[in-house]
Formats: C-alpha cells, structure tokens, sequence
C-alpha cells in the first residue's frame, strides 16, 4: 500500500529534507549528499525508501542518475488528508 | 515536532482507520474499539499515539471520555505537502 509506506517515509526528517532539497531542482545522490553530514550509503538508503514509496523518481540522464520528486502520492497523501476537512466543525 | 508524530502516527492503517472512523462522528474508546477486532488497551494504545500528535483531541463529557478529530495538524500536513505542488512539471 503505498500511502502506508509514504507516510512511514515521511515520518522520518532527513527524508522530508532530502524532498524539500528535491523541490528545488533534481539531484545526484552525490549531490544530496553534500547537503548532509553524512555518508552517501545513509543517503542511498533514504532515498531508496522514498524510491519505494514512490516519492521520488530515479532517472538516467548521461551517465548521471538524477532523483526527482514524484507527486503522484504526495497527491494522494493530500487527498485523503482533505477528506477531513469535510466534518470540520 | 508534531509533523514529525503525525506522520508516524498516521503510518499504522489502525490508526488511519481510527480517524476515519471519527471523521463520522465523535466516539468513545469503548465505541471505538468495537468497531474493530482489536482488545480496548490496544485501541487505548493507538489513541494515545494519536492524542501525542495532536491528531485527536480526548473531551469529557459527563461520564464519558470522548474522541474527536483535531483538524489543526491534518492541516499543517496539508501545507506541508502543498509545497510540493509549486515545482510540479
């Protein structure tokens, strides 16, 4: 399911920092890396989860791969969040 | 961080179903939990998780403890996710 595993991606900071890093351009993992304070392994393995929660998208341009943010869920995180603003008192 | 709770809190689909279940109306534990094949202190257990983000909000009213749905943070979450929208191809 994968509003389960976006939410379980979400819930963790250095992979909302790794997207909102993403909202500005596509990156490396290089790249992202150098933004952090840690190893690109660490990194690797945040940006896999968020690959498997389909949050972010890896495409080969050259010999580069580049991630970039894939809207689709965070979409449908939004609508399920906007169902609740219906029984708003 | 209460985005930080939320996310998580919201990465368990009992709880998911929790809120959606309070989307309806207002409810008690007990109500809650017969909604689901699950024991009261495990209901309790993932309504505490809730109540600690912020996500629900507990009320006495006369004898009884009742469950509603704070909206203030599904919000914040909204927003956040929102930012998302702007760099959209």
């Amino acid at each position: 399911m994968s509003i389960q595993l976006a939410f379980k991606a979400l819930s963790d900071p250095t992979r909302r920092d790794i997207l909102e890093l993403l909202r500005e351009r596509d990156m490396t993992a290089g790249e992202i890396a150098e933004q952090f304070n840690m190893t690109k392994p660490s990194i690797s393995h945040h940006l896999n989860l968020l690959k498997q929660a389909d949050l972010v998208i890896d495409e080969r341009q050259g010999q580069f791969i580049y991630y970039s943010i894939n809207t689709t869920v965070l979409q449908d995180l939004m609508s399920w969040l906007w169902t609740f603003k219906k029984g708003e008192k």
